[in-house]
């Protein structure tokens, strides 16, 4: 039977909206916004969408009329009388109400701020400006907009059967990744892969063969849309945006140097437990640890982002065993080019050594490497960054000299003032 | 969306029909139905099911309720007008009123008579008995309720995803077949899949792929229900129950010598072109051939069912060139056991030298094979046969000693009239 209200209904569509929710979005980023909304609220920063896959040339894939609309209709949406309601009374880590009353005032009148886009070089330039609570949050959308737009290009020049194997053919490939998994009794892993996803449908596909397919092995998703519908945990802490931000905002080298441990002071004051996770890569792991006061020691875990995943955890190790930490007590998150083969080679090594977690990304929500012709689905490597604030540039350094981005000189300042040394270069696929 | 209406209709079913239709069923049973009607319409004969694969349990696995609804509610089902018209007045093998009134009016009135059923040694004896034009429709929906019952009891212990990857795996591995299968240019290839399918909406499905990858070169389905709902041609000619049947009801072993020929003499009268098929393997390949009338060489093409495929292709080439006839003027069907290795492979070797088209059935229609935990899906080998026309035993030799059918003493008889000699056997798959 043919649902023709259903049909009808999806004919009003001007566009078919990529984005339908202001929370189809990361719950760091809501996390971050609070903190950012409450210690530095007036920052004035700019976000840029940055493609490090130069061959593959968006603005020749992607129709700029049709990039507009679908951000302009990001910028149309507001918070629901059901989010608002999610966000204010679910339980988020074990604590009620984490979203304070003048924050949660504050996203419901939001609306994404204005963007800037123009074409050079076969790339779009998509720049956001203004407060840094309201700009922040185009992070993910504007991300998942690319990134789906370039999926639905490559898309519409297929079949029905074609698309119909297509997805045979990908669902086959996660649910055989999800078996594997299911093999590691102790896994904790959760989905980290809204921002470089297929599509939105194709990373709630992937989030409930997760729930199905792991059970209480799979811990939640990022996205705070689908942990609302599908009634599973939102997962999260803070990004490297914090730590940049706060260090461009630094007038002195004294102030750079103790600006990423301002950030965690902050947020510090305003979580405990399982949100006390410290990402000390932003300028470099070994240097952030060593220079670490004493009650980051304490916090609960280490996020691994950049570098070499296995060397960075056994860093933190050693680190904590120094501190006079017990590490079997701390938890190390995995989140950086996951995949089951590294998923289960570190499982190995660090199990019961450290309490270990996996956030996996875009291998989770994007892999359909090799499924067309030309590879032309394969995941890329978009992201969307503070690149100033306050009129000055962001630097970020990282484990991995290849994911560093920032003026050339302010780089060079950023390596001499956090004593980085030589850096191994990692590829980045994603 | 949910579609209140298609849920409560569904769930209005007491059953879920597995056979909807009289239609749903092989052409060539239709064809073979209006010959028998006008030669032997008062022949009494049995059918019988025969599983053929022992160690798949059928009646430990199908439960004997849910079998007796299935046939239960395809003897409630009669011809509707929709079908009538379709078959009255579609044009099948380029020839307008293929059926004739007289027939047409048999079948409006048709119901599928009584079965016995039974169990016995974990199997099930399901036997069809009455007249002959009657009884033989029973062969191709008895067949199919008993492979997808068979499909259903494995299917119903899996979960969603579980269910959901499993098709994505039987269509993933389907489309690369016919991936594969587009390299050759010139093929030829039908659908012959319905009496051992894995479920109706499967062989649907890989009808709309075969039509979607295949175009021209696939040239239609066996199943009328399908051929109809779909636009495309109704493929088939005729099968071992009428030279069965016939030589059963031979009174001396002169006749039985004439029966197979007589089958075809009949089916001359009423058939030209590409319905003049020799179906040349029940009693033997070569001596069939060696005895043949001059006139039978002149028929259109011949169908390779049973033995070496590229033997009896071989065969009937040398026969046609020693009849003087060219070969590249006829038709060599293969139907027996095939899948894409061996289709690429008789395309290669008779390409040009004789105009050659496929029969796809099994591993068409239930390559199930390998995708469940203890291979439950996997296809077998179950038929339904003439056992006995007129109270005699029926008997079938084929060009492979494994597919014999008959009691042993009628079979030596029948191998000593038709001069059969020694026969390599082959494994039967489906």
């Amino acid at each position: 039977m043919v649902d023709i209200a259903t049909r009808v209904y999806n004919h009003k569509w001007k566009i078919d909206p990529i984005v339908r929710s202001l929370i189809d979005t990361d719950f760091y980023k809501l996390l971050m916004c609070q903190s950012v909304f409450r210690n530095r609220p007036d920052t004035n920063v700019t976000f840029s969408l940055i493609n490090r896959s130069k061959s593959i040339r968006l603005a020749e894939l992607i129709d700029e009329g049709e990039l507009r609309e679908q951000l302009d209709h990001a910028r149309s949406l507001s918070l629901t009388r059901g989010e608002s309601t999610w966000l204010r009374g679910n339980t988020f880590y074990g604590k009620r109400q984490m979203f304070r009353s003048d924050f949660m005032e504050f996203l419901e009148g939001l609306r994404l701020p204005a963007y800037q886009l123009e074409k050079r070089d076969g790339q779009y330039e998509l720049t956001f400006e203004g407060k840094w609570p309201e700009v922040m949050l185009w992070e993910i959308p504007a991300l998942a907009i690319l990134m789906e737009l370039r999926s639905r290009a490559v898309l519409e020049k297929m079949g029905r059967f074609e698309l119909e194997v297509l997805y045979a053919r990908a669902m086959t490939r996660l649910w055989e990744k999800i078996e594997a998994l299911r093999e590691l009794p102790d896994l904790r892993i959760a989905d980290f892969g809204t921002r470089r996803r297929h599509s939105f449908l194709w990373q709630d596909w992937a989030v409930q063969a997760m729930i199905e397919g792991l059970g209480e092995r799979f811990t939640g998703t990022s996205n705070c849309l689908i942990a609302m519908r599908r009634d599973i945990e939102a997962i999260g802490t803070n990004a490297h945006e914090l730590p940049m931000v706060y260090a461009a905002l630094a007038d002195t080298d004294q102030e750079l140097r103790q600006a990423p441990y301002e950030v965690l002071a902050d947020w510090h004051e305003e979580h405990d437990g399982n949100l006390r996770i410290i990402l000390p890569d932003t300028y470099g792991t070994k240097g952030f640890l060593q220079h670490a006061p004493d009650w980051l020691a304490g916090w609960t875990g280490i996020r691994v982002d950049s570098g070499d995943p296995a060397e960075g955890a056994e860093t933190a190790i050693r680190w904590w065993q120094e501190r006079g930490e017990d590490p079997r007590q701390k938890l190390v998150i995995f989140s950086d080019g996951l995949d089951v083969e590294n998923i289960v080679s570190l499982y190995d090594q660090f199990r019961g050594r450290v309490k270990v977690s996996f956030g996996w990304g875009t291998l989770l929500t994007n892999d359909f490497r090799g499924l067309v012709p030309g590879d032309g689905l394969a995941p890329f490597s978009l992201v969307c960054k503070a690149v100033a604030a306050n009129g000055r540039p962001t630097v970020k350094l990282s484990d991995n000299p290849a994911k560093a981005t920032g003026p050339a000189d302010e780089i060079e300042r950023y390596k001499r003032i956090f004593s980085v040394g030589q850096q191994a270069e990692r590829d980045v696929l994603v």
